[in-house]
């Protein structure tokens, strides 16, 4: 039984130090937050088990790590500075500024319909209806002043104006002097990191198509309206691979990452049937996309919202990126490039003659994967005794702690001193963080446990040290597990075998 | 014997695809590095080692990773929009702009000792030369002029201006208003973001001192010169401890941390004896240390330079970010706060009462580690047939690829299929990258894996296979170990725990 609610989840990460509001103390700033000391853990995992599953473990994958401020030529030629935009509209009367299918989105069922009418669309096609109202943009202002589209921060009426596009790239100064050169972008997705490091990929490792270049790093993007605590965000993080083949075997790769990607989010807890994929409509495809499946994640309050986007994107980005393009007979339609000093291209693998390869894009975001899994994690119980738990149901390789040890009295050195051996003896089975637990008393550290998702707490009493009452329990501890609550007595000279074996 | 050059270095980093130029396709973009295929692997594995060595193996450290964009005030109270400048100098003939003290360190010794005189400085004293010229900024514009700097781009004494200063940090408008208030700044330090969180932590996690908090993440600095690969960059990635304690504890723990950080760098192969330790002069101490010790590494080429400081930063940042300054007797001057809606306390250990604790803070720079156990695992060896071989003796733990699994016919299934089970299997091990390596000849594999630093290459052959001259060979593999250059024939059955033993 998965998170019903957003506001669950997100009481549960405050609470417990999964996730913060960025900058907090000041106020806070929106569209930012801050993983505390469970959150690192568990986006480090999901990174890591990405990170196996796409590099590791397949034989046509190389990683990166590109920086994240860019030379402005990159995000020129990459289509950014042009297209990477959203209509944003402005409230006259307070000066708020709004993202215009948000704001449209926010307003009741009736206002929507209104709006729709004026413009001669239907309010079930709710992209087809952005897309005319930012066709119009004069047209648009009118029919939300007509219809009463209401200003979500006052609660009344707008004075609209013309949406308008608002490019979403954070730009900065780079170097002492400013001037109309001097600048760069952070990146708005890892992709372009990929595509320019293409020649200097294939130089350095001797690849042939098909291979990957897989990479996990940070990406800006300053949202009009950042919502949804860490779903619209505009510091987030991806994970992206850029699968270059030969041109024609692009539908069949294109399916074999499908099957790939779905498979991987099952691995981590999401299952399939909480994932609709979406083909997304030709009308509605991107310009460098020949086509694409949205895989739309049931996220709690949401609904269906996009996870990750596996797109064939033809040869567009190596050929808008590479010099001397009119030799190359490029398949897509890009843009001149003068800028460019390399030619993107590779030996095809059976007439050896220079080819722009296609490109497959797995693109998914880590935060989007960090809320599904907790929310697939989340469960709330009835225990026997007629209590009521919140339990993370974790895959253990995703569990922020392992093994919580903990001593069942703070200050006795004889059970402490033991305690910490164990702590270190599976610390050192490389498994993850393994947490030597002495903030509370046992009770208290059980529900803490269970809310985090920790598979394992293992307890060090009395009748460890021989000092309890039954002196065949002398040298075991109690092992208890978190989804059954079963607890079963352990010898510590077996525990790390046993630890390992219910952890695989 | 480690590198004796950066060349060397930089030279091998690009061919084997450690490192490229960042946005290179487009002519470079100064102070910005992509991390390749293998340098990805091996700045990782230096991360992982840190966050083992100061997050797993403790018990009194918690992780977090915090937003790199953050809140205006977060950075005006930690006292960087006052402070966190360098001095710049323009010359007026090209309107080229430098950094005072590094235009100075380029200039020859006859001038740099005219500059002094007439400053009426030492020579010798290269940072109070440097503090007298920023202090008097008339007087060094006419020093320089008369000493005769030349401009290092045009070769020519300069016109200069006054030297004044610069703020390093990268400022963005966040949010779609572009106004006096809509703006952050990439953080300079990842730092801050620790201390702002203090509170969080706390209170999600129990914590009692002393106890730290451990973060890792890329930082942004806008130099006026960047310079030596990737010693002095604009973006970097830094692995950082707040170690909170209870005041009058603060020099022990000092003396615990440098003992510690310096075991840690043996541990990657970077050895005390190429350490020095500078106890910073207190006149040199930033306004916030108490003490500081800088970890000089003895870099080749630049000499020594600084590869960690650990600070004890008394309880300067906390009390700059704290809410009600005054009553709680701070110890480090700070600047008043208005902005601050939290306390920044923790309860005395002993008396139960609020204290702000002091920190100690051990800051490294990845890139710096990467850069330094490089050129300690760089050997040029002379073989006994007489050739020159390059290998990069890294720690096991660090090697961006811990085994190569070469098929010695690329074309054979029934080799390589045999090549790319074996590679699957040790893969399962967990301890990294394995390769299955065919882009090559046999001998290219091992000068590419020796180059690399990969301790093992494991070959499947036709004797492998059972189709060899030596039928006892059939189902062994040839292990060749990379220091040693010993080959070892091995069984298959045995070849994981081999493998396992070896990398231990």
């Amino acid at each position: 039984m998965p998170a019903t609610s957003m506001e669950e989840l997100v009481s549960l990460c405050k609470r417990r130090g999964f996730i913060f509001q960025g900058s907090e103390i000041y106020g806070g700033l929106q569209g930012f937050y801050d993983y505390g000391p469970l959150g690192v853990e568990l986006k480090n995992n999901i990174k890591a088990a990405w990170w196996r599953s796409n590099v590791y473990e397949r034989d046509d994958m190389e990683g990166l790590d590109a920086s994240i401020i860019m030379h402005r030529m990159v995000l020129r030629h990459s289509g950014h500075e042009a297209t990477f935009s959203d209509p944003m509209i402005d409230n006259k009367k307070n000066n708020k500024r709004y993202r215009l299918d948000h704001l449209l989105k926010d307003q009741k069922a009736d206002v929507q319909a209104k709006v729709a009418e004026i413009m001669g669309e239907s309010a079930d096609n709710f992209a087809a209806l952005v897309a005319a109202l930012n066709a119009k943009p004069a047209q648009a202002s009118a029919a939300f002043k007509e219809a009463g589209v209401r200003d979500p921060f006052s609660g009344e009426v707008g004075d609209w104006t013309d949406p308008k596009p608002f490019n979403m790239m954070f730009k900065t100064t780079i170097g002492p002097v400013a001037d109309d050169e001097s600048y760069g972008y952070l990146r708005p997705e890892t992709a372009q990191g990929i595509f320019t490091n293409f020649k200097n990929v294939v130089d350095s490792t001797s690849r042939r198509l098909p291979f990957g270049i897989a990479q996990i790093g940070k990406a800006f993007r300053n949202e009009i309206t950042p919502r949804n605590f860490i779903f619209r965000v505009r510091e987030l993080e991806q994970m992206e691979i850029e699968f270059f083949v030969v041109p024609g075997t692009d539908e069949e790769w294109h399916e074999h990452w499908l099957e790939k990607r779905l498979k991987w989010w099952e691995d981590q807890g999401v299952p399939r049937s909480k994932i609709e994929i979406l083909d997304v409509p030709k009308e509605d495809l991107a310009h460098y996309s020949k086509r694409t499946y949205d895989l739309m994640y049931d996220y709690p309050t949401l609904g269906h919202e996009e996870i990750e986007g596996i797109a064939n994107r033809s040869d567009y980005d190596l050929g808008s990126h590479t010099k001397s393009q009119s030799e190359l007979g490029l398949v897509a339609k890009v843009e001149e490039n003068a800028d460019s000093i390399a030619k993107l291209t590779i030996p095809h693998p059976e007439t050896n003659k220079p080819v722009v390869p296609f490109v497959i894009e797995p693109s998914a975001g880590v935060d989007r994967a960090m809320l599904a899994v907790l929310s697939e994690a989340f469960t709330k119980e009835t225990l026997d005794n007629g209590n009521e738990r919140i339990v993370l149901k974790l895959k253990p390789h995703l569990a922020p702690i392992k093994v919580a040890v903990i001593p069942l009295a703070r200050n006795k050195e004889e059970i402490t001193s033991v305690a910490k051996k164990i702590k270190a003896e599976l610390q050192g089975l490389g498994l993850g963080r393994v947490l030597y637990e002495d903030s509370g008393n046992i009770g208290k550290a059980y529900r803490r446990h269970d809310e985090v998702g920790t598979p394992f707490c293992v307890t060090v009493d009395f009748d460890t040290v021989g000092k309890g009452e039954d002196a065949a329990l002398t040298d075991t501890v109690t092992v208890r597990d978190r989804d059954t609550l079963a607890q079963e007595r352990v010898k510590i000279s077996e525990l790390a075998g046993w630890i390992q074996a219910k952890l695989r």
